[in-house]
């Protein structure tokens, strides 16, 4: 099983709509990528580590694939479609990065 | 529900020691932490969104609460002994954010 992390900064000034990206850009994501996609998690950062401190990025996002074949297959194709949609609730690009779940 | 996303940096000569941190941090962090930890996701970054580049982190582990509220009374006391082992498998200190869980 892999993870594709999708991590969006909090930069001071950033905007990011969650509304929308539950509503609209999510729902888009899981018609396109279809079966491959065994499940998706997001999550609204609230604050860092040492009491009182930002947290790193505005909005966490996991998308689970069984395999970097399964995720290229299936994002390849629909990789404009996802990427056009990201200034109508970002200004700024995610941080992207696969990992491999060593547990679950 | 929140999470706590730990998350080491993928930088030049870090050393992070996986096979101690699943057989020995892990375990241990479950067992202070006890039934206020709801669940607990380990991944290993293995490239960026850009094919041929490097994961952002080196690892990522997700650490599931009920809230905040639990999240503090049980790590609080125990923050000293979670937080010494680290040098045990990391060269690096991580990065640390709590966010809230918008779609599971």
């Amino acid at each position: 099983m892999i993870t594709v992390s999708v991590l969006y900064p909090n930069k001071e000034g950033a905007r990011f709509d969650m509304t929308y990206y539950l509503a609209k850009h999510i729902p888009m994501v899981k018609k396109v990528l279809g079966s491959a996609l065994k499940g998706v998690t997001v999550e609204q950062g609230v604050g860092g580590g040492a009491p009182g401190s930002k947290a790193e990025y505005s909005t966490i996002c996991h998308l689970r694939f069984d395999s970097v074949q399964s995720f290229q297959a299936s994002f390849g194709p629909n990789a404009e479609a996802i990427q056009k949609d990201v200034p109508n609730y970002s200004s700024i690009p995610p941080i992207v990065q696969i990992s491999e779940v060593k547990l679950s």
